[in-house]
């Protein structure tokens, strides 16, 4: 018996139908509108080897609008990934392969986590220009070792949300001719027909990024896709977008309504769909001929298989470029990078400069950009400010993807995303800046990497009321305590040149996101002897004789000022310890004896200085502790006036830690 | 002697050299390039009064570009405004009315506060959002009492930001006419040409979002800036773009350059620039003939003059309406709000019921929105679920401008720009509704709202791991106390219907922002007697005889299960108090008296109980307390599934309470 083409895509429509009906939750009508486009794609283009999630070569797929997640572990059963009819059966349950919405690190397959609308296609820019970069760096005539699509597939939602419209302008300005997304636009959201709410005219909209637009087609004709696939695939001089017209919903009484969208379709419309759709009554059931057609394992192995043995010629035509092609694919760091950290180490205990945190950490990056060809560096339009560009930072050049620095433009939230697609394709360790303030644009792509636990690094400077004269705008308060309460983001607020190298260090061994706060500001260096215990996120920088009377604990350019004050405390008989925290993940990390041996159960007269949210601090010093921050916005004033007028002196501490020990 | 236009537009360049060199800070780049376009709009279109920067149907300004804020602070010096020259000098002083960026409610003629790019135009899309729903409510023939434009000056830096993209396609299916935004084309951001970055087609882009494009025109020729004006303003049926091709730094040696961008010219790029443009050497000297010229008080007052005589004729003729609009202009509340939330209490106590509290919310606003016509409500594409439109509710139909829901689409960001814009326009109460987690992407919206203390109101529902199945891409950890910690943000968390009504009624009095964190799934009813302590945002909720042994602290979804945990630990002879506390801003903001009687400071062992990251409450628990709450990412499960996982269950309360009082 032949297996029609419809009959495949029916496939995946009735296993969503049957797994939403039976989880008693999900979102049928993408999965169901959505359908002939996953067959088109993954059955005539897709190369991918089922058996090797991680093949690096691989194409990469991205589901923009992850609600649709039952098309994707559809896709990844029918092909033949380790995720069995078991799993299917298991969708939305705990602990299952299947989650709610796809999760990168967690289901075979999956390249990156979605749900977040726009999150997903700006990631897959990031993927797109990994592939470039990577191509560019290490394919040599007759060995494309890199050379791979990157597909998305996108929905009314994606192209609402701002990030889409960041991340394409620029998947625009670099020519991403190997990015193919298609648009699954049916004319319906949550709230019904998009006519209300999403006028534009999207072909023009991306014409104007400079993508092909190819389309509109009718996104359930088997070869209208094909055509419009092998057109987008054509074009390798600009991304393409194929606007596919579907039907939500499609086969079922609920098609075109945004009632298919978010639940289950009840078991009544399920039945009638599947009927009407020619499926097997029986739920979960795949006849073995559709099986057959789908499965893509013996294809997909002789893929790898062919790239394999290419990978191998090319390891001995070009040994040395190889081994560093696999060092990078696989994440490993090259041998030497501790060694650049303890010189920078030494030479900033030698040198013991006052200098911006912002300044140290360009030094610091000045000596890993070059040791380190995954460091991709870049900002959202404050290179010079943050000091993410060193000499030997390349921007790179969408004419030949040489270059290891990316101007993204002023993008935060788009930067994000397309760090977390670098960072997911693998090659790639990003890092970018922009003002701490502006954090807020990229919280969410900071908690998308945090979820996924990619290595990518956050260099936000600028990190107090100390911006001064910008004002309120540009200071941030509650920054901090936004990043470090996402679970799984490490944040480091060095107080001088030593603790920004331990800081980034332990950022690129880091699986996960870094936020690094950095100072505008000069700093002095705080003598503290190149302190080993620096790595273990706060320490003791200066201790007294005995159990202290008081703690004082602080971070950055805080430190400096505890240190001071504590000069002044010990004149005046007070047993003083300062404690200095530029990372209370990693702090909080340590074995309690460690822990208790910083900050003893019985010193309850602790003071923590921080240019920040008060709140935060209370999980260290308690209800008999005091926090010296700011709870305020801030005001527009050279730093050093806003110093005096929000209490961050020396006298001030003083004054704050005297007090402290008197109600005790 | 007359002047000439390039002479008033050199007025502004002198200010704004002068003033930045004395502050030896601040961006001379944009006010230089913008000159001549703020000297044809302010001095030819612009429809104010110096005298009454309040004056109701001024047309608005939006400085999007805000580090241009010089340009702004020359405009309302020159033309009048409460603004002199010590204060010009005073430029990025502590405490002047001049400070870096743009800031409302600060700066006498500051429509909005603004400098975080793409910020501006959003909010601006509210303005002209707001005069085009209030003169389809209130303007009657022969009295159009609302008539105003909405003016934007942006950057290419807002223009990369996704919120620029998801206001401007709003704008267009609004069909915004009197909405007019120039564009300051200069080619140049802070890392250098914008070709590496920004390639994209700008007037295309915003033809696709059903806009009028105008030009590029030359933005130093007056007479086409007044053409582009002009035709600008004739489209009443688009909002229109208008391209300038403008030199960022026009007139100094550093024209065209990114270095004009952010840093002071510097001594003697300042004298031959000033020289250059004909300027009197002597800093912030303008010469009287040129302070006539801009002088617009006159003008400005017999334009509201006019304005206040038709509306005295209004309040004739249509008395009824008349009043209200003069008390919605003035932010008053209408009489009978506080009868309407009494009857909800009411109610809420009389019924018992068991309600997820975004039904309860979705129950106070059906009552709420019938009776305040200013509210404005509306979601990003998540009506149904979050419960903010209710029978009363009708879709705002951009033909008439009737209605008071907005359907914003999936645009968290912009949605919360435009609701800052409707806020300060005044006017409106706007309220709008996601689910929870997607706050990130509208986090700096609500930061502005704090920073301006603007009356929005937030509705973040799905506020736990209790989301479900959806996953952890959809269930908040870290949100509420992001919220909490922006200063001058206002959270809510309640656990029932009774809080709910409470907390409604106090986020309509509160001159700031307000985000109600609101429950998926159903809550009991908590048995507390109409107690007025809500109000205070905590209280006991159930208490013991004599001193508590143990406080068990809980918000919304916990505090049933801290309830019937007490009932437990009751009957094993623990005294427990249990406190509801769910707004800790109001909390914090009640007299220590109060505050101590709630949690007495000798009685040290608490659990806060909240599903959310625990670092937040240990400045009520401290360190002898405990915390049971979510330091990690949720996962897709049921609800009642992730519960018993996750530890939120009655029995797991009573264990920690147990065990906290045998550690004390």
């Amino acid at each position: 018996m032949t297996v029609t083409r419809s009959q495949c895509a029916n496939a995946i429509r009735g296993l969503a139908i049957d797994a939403i009906e039976k989880a008693k939750s999900g979102h049928p009508g993408a999965p169901l509108g959505m359908a002939d486009m996953a067959e088109a794609l993954w059955r005539h283009c897709f190369k991918h080897n089922p058996a090797n999630p991680k093949w690096f070569n691989r194409d990469r797929f991205v589901l923009s609008n992850g609600h649709a997640s039952m098309l994707m572990y559809s896709l990844l059963y029918l092909t033949g990934y380790k995720l069995d009819i078991e799993d299917i059966k298991n969708f939305r349950q705990w602990n299952s392969l299947t989650p709610g919405h796809p999760e990168y690190g967690h289901t075979p397959g999956v390249d990156i986590t979605t749900g977040p609308l726009g999150s997903g296609i700006a990631s897959a820019v990031g993927m797109a220009l990994a592939e470039r970069m990577l191509a560019q760096k290490y394919n040599k005539p007759g060995y494309d070792i890199v050379d791979h699509m990157t597909y998305v597939f996108m929905g009314d939602g994606c192209l609402m949300e701002g990030v889409s419209h960041e991340a394409c302008s620029l998947a625009g300005v670099w020519k991403l001719g190997k990015l193919v997304a298609l648009y699954d636009s049916n004319g319906i959201s949550i709230d019904g027909k998009i006519s209300g709410w999403f006028t534009e005219d999207v072909a023009k909209r991306f014409e104007a990024y400079g993508w092909q637009v190819v389309g509109p087609i009718d996104g359930h004709d088997a070869a209208a896709l094909d055509r419009a696939l092998a057109e987008a695939r054509s074009d390798t001089e600009h991304p393409s977008l194929i606007i596919c017209h579907t039907h939500i919903g499609f086969g079922s009484a609920l098609a075109d309504s945004e009632k298919s969208h978010g639940s289950p379709l009840g078991a009544e419309n399920a039945s009638s769909a599947k009927e009407a759709l020619g499926l097997p009554a029986e739920p979960f059931s795949v006849p073995a001929e559709i099986l057959e057609a789908w499965n893509a394992t013996k294809q997909g192995q002789a893929w790898e298989d062919e790239w394999q043995t290419l990978l191998e010629g090319y390891k001995k035509e070009y040994p040395g470029l190889a081994k560093e092609f696999v060092r990078r694919i696989n994440g490993t760091l090259p041998v030497g990078v501790d060694t650049v950290v303890d010189n920078l180490v030494r030479k900033a205990c030698e040198a013991r400069e006052k200098l911006a945190t912002r300044v140290s950490s360009k030094n610091v990056l000045s000596e890993l950009v070059p040791a380190i060809p995954e460091l991709v560096g870049g900002s959202a339009d404050l290179s010079g400010s943050v000091g993410t560009k060193t000499a030997s930072s390349v921007i790179m050049n969408p004419d030949t993807y040489e270059g290891n620095y990316i101007c993204y433009g002023v993008r935060e939230f788009g930067m994000g995303c397309i760090m977390n697609g670098l960072a997911a394709h693998g090659g790639f360790i990003p890092y970018a800046g922009t003002f701490m303030v502006f954090s807020d644009y990229a919280k969410h792509a900071i908690r998308l990497a945090a979820l996924m636990k990619l290595r990518v690094c956050w260099v936000l400077t600028h990190d107090s009321y100390a911006v001064g004269e910008d004002g309120p705008t540009h200071q941030p308060i509650e920054q901090l305590n936004m990043l470090r309460s996402i679970p799984g983001c490490t944040v480091w607020r060095p107080c001088d040149a030593e603790e920004c190298a331990i800081a980034w260090q332990t950022a690129l061994a880091t699986q996960g996101p870094t936020c690094l706060s950095l100072s505008r500001q000069g700093l002095p260096y705080i003598d503290k002897g190149r302190n080993p215990a620096i790595a273990r996120g706060g320490y003791i920088v200066r201790d007294c004789q005995g159990k202290p009377d008081i703690i004082l604990l602080a971070t950055g350019s805080e430190v400096s000022l505890c240190v001071e004050a504590a000069e002044t405390l010990t004149a005046q008989n007070v047993r003083v310890r300062v404690v200095s925290m530029p990372s209370c993940e990693v702090f909080d990390a340590q074995d309690e004896a460690y822990k208790k041996a910083v900050l003893p159960d019985d010193v309850r007269a602790r003071l923590a200085v921080e240019a920040s949210w008060t709140g935060y601090w209370y999980r260290y010093v308690g209800l008999d502790g005091d926090v010296l921050g700011l709870d305020h916005f801030g005001a527009s004033a050279p730093g050093s006036e806003l110093a005096r007028h929000f209490g961050f002196t020396a006298d001030n501490v003083v004054a704050r830690a005297l007090a402290l020990l008197k109600k005790a």
